[in-house]
């Protein structure tokens, strides 16, 4: 039989992360946290289980977990959202993505997508035989041209999938780019699918914005969001899409057969934290801002030279000064030759551009920070 | 826009256990367990949690949860399988169906499937644009007649989905079905999936068979299973799919953008559980037969009556000594009226046959099954 996606081979997140074990590297590629998630969360877990609530949740997730993501978009956004008919509980955010994909796309249709991209997008797209159209964004700040958008628009375009703070670059929409947003969807009848999982990481003060904040759009969008990031349990799987009630009737009709609910106790812990932890929440973007300038600081005297950085916990660099090898094969080396595993970005890109860029995620530790700098900064 | 799933409503699962809160009525409807999952599978969680494996976990799922699988599967049908090529831990059963199928189906493809069918069967076939071939099987005893299905095959079709033991029915698959299967699979080039989630849920001394012991059939074969139902934890979501090198190769470049990896901590509480409790697995075939056995002896003096039940936690019962109502209304009447909440039969069917059965679930504390059962026999 043929594959249904012959192009496809094991994403680079899981590459790099067995190459880093292999080489015992200091592991900044695949982005997660190397510290320990809220002992209270933790907690919360061990005990709803222990009082036995380990039977399925309801499919499109328990109801105290989804008022409190409404309570949340209400506090961050100011939009109200109802919890019983627009918000759905999912195994991470790579499900919820996955599955509005497969609400949306239709044979034929087209979809618009930025480079560098999440990987999971464009063969989401192809398995419900949609078409992927990219956009190349690029170095040094990766800004979206809006125009350059509405030339790519034609009448098979179906949806337009964008991601802020946007993995890898660290971008971050400003409120012109909402605008513009808002206004390409609604002049040619597209639906948006916005990727919002580190909406919490956004630095220097900016607003934090998000498709929830412009209602006509939010009226055609999926938005997505998880809270391995936000609460460092990349491993708990927990995600979830907000969506106007027509939408969502169509994403939980086919939620309900890819996974029909996620782990019971860890929605009743999380649930708890949203509800009584609200400074981790509201205090990701300090926290992360300093492990960004900490890092940018620690590789001052390195010959990478850092990209500007806005949000996400992710770090570009450009190692045109130390080396002329591909970004695949500088990854390689640098696991292999100095113990530092980072991300490729033209595996990001349809048609890579002409850069040597690499990703490095500084969701770490300040030892384990110091120690790759340390190593980076011998090259 | 046009829905995907334009004839899917809410899984009647959910309706009915809905219901069954609204009406405070005994929950016999949604497959899951009302008793606690063993304390050390609990505190194991807890323990893995606290020591920080909250990150993800590899995509094709931790190590020595697939050991411990490949283990199970070489003591219960000794078969060799390899850990690190063919078996992939999943978010549940459900998503290892999704998955499987969205692997080997294409737009035109046809897949035969047995009526009554697991809901999500044919709704993940039409998602991918194939054709579900129902085959309907029939009270008593709801066996299969291979010459049948034989005549159901065409050019076009590409798999064939078993599930024994079967739900809703009960029956289970002999030596001579697994080869009658076999061979269909064989002559006709068939893929197959297999839908063994009740695998451990064998009575009455029959043989506990599997597509694992059928080395032609496997090779050929998605083996699905999960942890939820052996282990009492449905709400933990976390199944596997066992397939040959080359399929698991094409399952998991769907499964990596379906879900990643599924929940870290669970994973190796459940590996322990397999290394160390051998005994919960071998032992539950005896602790549901009891049940079973239980449920029919208070049901003996009601007038429903109670169909062959060879394997799974449910049984099938014919209410027409009761009512002429339709199954769907006579479970709304049953949950209302008697606070009892069954699932109808017809729903599992494309065409369903004219017949007066409900299903229960019988995967219930003594206590509940008793007061379900007086409840039943004052009707
Ligand atoms: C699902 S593994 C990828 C983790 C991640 O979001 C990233 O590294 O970009
Ligand atoms: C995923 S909810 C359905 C549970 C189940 O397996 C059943 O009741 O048949």
């Amino acid at each position: 039989f043929k594959s249904k996606l012959p192009a496809v081979g094991t994403t680079i997140f899981s590459q790099m992360s067995q190459l880093a074990t292999e080489q015992q590297a200091i592991n900044l590629s695949q982005g997660f946290p190397d510290f320990p998630a809220s002992p209270k969360l933790v907690s919360a877990l061990a005990q709803y289980s222990a009082q036995g609530l380990n039977q399925y949740a309801p499919m499109p997730g328990i109801a105290p977990l989804r008022e409190q993501i409404a309570a949340l978009i209400q506090r961050c956004y100011r939009r109200s959202v109802c919890a019983q008919q627009e918000v759905t509980v999912t195994s991470g955010a790579t499900e919820a993505l996955f599955v509005a994909i497969s609400a949306i796309v239709s044979p034929g249709d087209e979809v618009i997508i930025f480079d560098p991209a999440y990987d999971s997008y464009a063969p989401a797209i192809a398995l419900n035989g949609g078409k992927a159209v990219h956009i190349a964004l690029t170095a040094p700040d990766y800004r979206v041209n809006w125009l350059q958008v509405a030339d790519a628009v034609t009448a098979r375009t179906k949806l337009i999938i964008v991601n802020s703070p946007h993995n890898p670059s660290g971008m971050v929409f400003s409120q012109q780019d909402w605008l513009a947003l808002q206004q390409l969807v609604l002049a040619h009848n597209l639906f948006c699918i916005s990727d919002e999982v580190y909406e919490h990481m956004v630095f220097d003060g900016a607003a934090q914005l998000s498709a929830n904040g412009f209602s006509e759009l939010a009226a055609r969008s999926f938005i997505v969001s998880s809270f391995g990031k936000t609460f460092h349990v990349t491993g708990w799987k927990l995600g979830y899409c907000v969506a106007p009630p027509a939408l969502t009737v169509e994403f939980r009709k086919i939620h309900q057969y890819v996974t029909f609910a996620s782990f019971t106790p860890a929605q009743y812990a999380i649930a708890d934290m949203l509800a009584q932890q609200r400074q981790q929440v509201s205090g990701l973007a300090a926290f992360y801002q300093q492990k960004r300038d900490s890092f940018a600081m620690l590789l001052a005297n390195s010959r990478f030279n850092l990209l500007p950085c806005q949000g996400t916990y992710f770090q570009l660099a450009d190692y045109s000064a130390i080396s002329e090898l591909d970004d695949v094969s500088f990854c390689r080396w640098l696991a292999t030759e100095h113990k530092v595993a980072a991300i490729p970005l033209s595996v990001f890109y349809q048609t890579p551009p002409q850069s040597r860029i690499i990703r490095f995620c500084f969701a770490k530790q300040h030892d384990t920070l110091q120690a790759a700098a340390e190593a980076l900064c011998q090259i």
